[in-house]
């Protein structure tokens, strides 16, 4: 019993933001202090650091689950499958639709509802449900999927991550500038007379010390009169957390797998932070005895910035549409997807294309 | 391979809201028109239609992740089992943790790693995510932790419904005297030894015609000047989709698990509005041409609202506990559950004891 991606989706937003879009930004620090260094330098550093030259933003008409909409729409159609036929709409978000003129999440009714409205789906017994799992949340809808598919109850699943980050963002922030927007969708079906598919996954939430490195707080400029929340990282604690604890679940992920390290064509890791994606890929590879293939780890980041649920299966969406120069997947290829993110939550796939 | 309730809990909140408390509000029309009765009738009109004589709203310093990790507690003490083999904690909402000064919905992290660090669990493989899908997301946690259970990638879960609908809710809107307060919990387990558990379940989104039943709305109060958006539904077409849709799927559940209707000894059904339940209940047996027995029906309505995800492993709680006068469930007892809301979503579990 094979589980398979059949087709893949993605929706690039339109509204092109560059990093000199925010060179007259008024950025503070955390403890509410005016940042010291000049504009040009604090760009340059977040672009040394995290490898982003631009995002995208949605159009001020379009919430997070028009852009899973649009994505899921492409997946579909790539797949070939009739979409009444989907036994399972799963769409990871973080922050529900926020509105262009709003600070409020709206998730009433949940956003995969919203999707299959969009996609005219009629027949009832497509499930539509959303899953909260931080950035994280397309890899971990992916493996529910796949144990849907494994105990019976299901044999084709929609799966999509789509997010508004830059609704949600603080402008007064310097971490502002590494979020985005975007959605990425993927069609798993079980498939019969195919080898490979998912071959094994890893996924485990760090709450115990780690809960709040991912927050929901309020702006950096204490002179705001509002007590509006937006985005809120801790990034040097989340770069160690992830460093000390990814490299790892991906192993544990590979060897279960069955395949050797030597095997792995591709690594489609969350677009978070350029800087850290490579040491989490260096220090995999470290634990093998191993030293990275050069074009094994594909960055869209440069471009789109970190888009949440949406980075991994807007890669892959890439990749299989020629998009990312130099990378390509063939059949037979071993591709490990994995992310990391608000929670603290990890998680991995092998997958065998 | 049986999985089986093992634990429930359940948490009541602390201030009560009785019909009375509406007396002074100043309620309008969905066209901004005020209402011409006065609250003594509307208050009598509601009572009558939902049952709803009081309701639980939570303290100003609890949250949903905490009603959620108070009912959790004493679920996993009820089992007996030791918390860190606990591998997936699956939290059902619709609003995340909305504070009391805020309107904004608060789900970074998601709560479920919230109620895993209340909890003080330190296992990472115990994955805690999130599910929306409206009012039936617990019934749908469950029916999700048993195919994680059945294809063999959880043997302990944690399934928890909790909100705090009393800090989205339209003070100038009737409908916003039938909503409340509260969490439920129970943990289910993969059991060797013992038959029953969880026999069948069924599931279904409904989002062509119905997907804004329930949506999320401006105030009736045209005068407001602020844009806050509420928790909204169109009642009369909810009742009509329920009773159309809910006793089939109720059928379908109960014809899948092999038992008769004659054998069903309790029917625990989302706590939304008595008439409509009794409704649902009564076409439920006429399509078996069997009157409805006494007591089949336990209701909470009447003292605690309509708590969304919280009211079916709540009432489930209070009458393992014998705190529903008139009603048990004991060992052998063929048990339904049942549940209809935002998305619109129905789904059902045939249970037994």
């Amino acid at each position: 019993m094979n589980v398979k991606i059949t087709g893949t989706g993605s929706y690039i937003p339109k509204i092109l933001k560059k990093n000199n879009d925010f060179t007259n930004h008024e950025f503070y620090n955390v403890d509410g202090s005016k940042v010291e260094s000049d504009n040009e330098s604090v760009i340059s550093k977040l672009k040394e650091i995290t490898g982003i030259n631009e995002r995208r933003y949605a159009s001020d008409n379009l919430n997070s689950s028009d852009l899973g909409y649009l994505a899921a729409e492409k997946a579909i159609e790539d797949s070939g499958i009739d979409k009444e036929t989907i036994d399972y709409i799963i769409l990871a978000h973080n922050f529900g639709d926020v509105k262009s003129t709003s600070d409020q999440s709206d998730m009433l009714p949940c956003l995969a509802a919203r999707v299959k409205h969009l996609l005219k789906i009629k027949i009832p017994k497509c499930v539509a449900y959303d899953i909260l799992f931080g950035c994280p949340g397309w890899v971990e809808g992916m493996i529910q999927a796949n144990s849907f598919i494994k105990s019976g109850i299901a044999k084709k699943c929609l799966v999509i991550g789509a997010e508004t980050l830059s609704r949600v963002i603080d402008p007064h922030d310097r971490d502002s500038m590494i979020y985005s927007d975007g959605a990425g969708a993927t069609v798993i079906e079980l498939i019969d007379n195919e080898d490979g598919g998912i071959l094994s996954h890893e996924s485990a939430s760090y709450t115990h010390d780690e809960v709040y490195h991912l927050f929901f707080g309020c702006s950096n400029n204490k002179s705001l009169e509002d007590d509006t929340r937006f985005i809120k990282m801790y990034g040097r604690k989340i770069y160690e957390f992830a460093l000390s604890n990814v490299p790892s679940a991906m192993k544990t992920c590979l060897d279960n797998s069955g395949y050797d390290i030597k095997d792995v064509k591709k690594i489609l890791i969350h677009q978070a932070n350029e800087k850290m994606d490579e040491a989490i890929v260096n220090r995999f590879y470290r634990l093998y005895k191993t030293p990275v293939p050069e074009g094994v780890m594909p960055m869209s980041i440069h471009k789109l910035g970190n888009s949440s649920v949406a980075t991994v299966p807007t890669l892959l969406d890439l990749i299989k549409n020629n998009h990312m120069e130099g990378h390509e997947i063939k059949k037979g290829d071993i591709v490990i997807f994995a992310s990391v993110g608000a929670g603290m939550h990890i998680n991995a796939i092998t997958y065998k294309y």
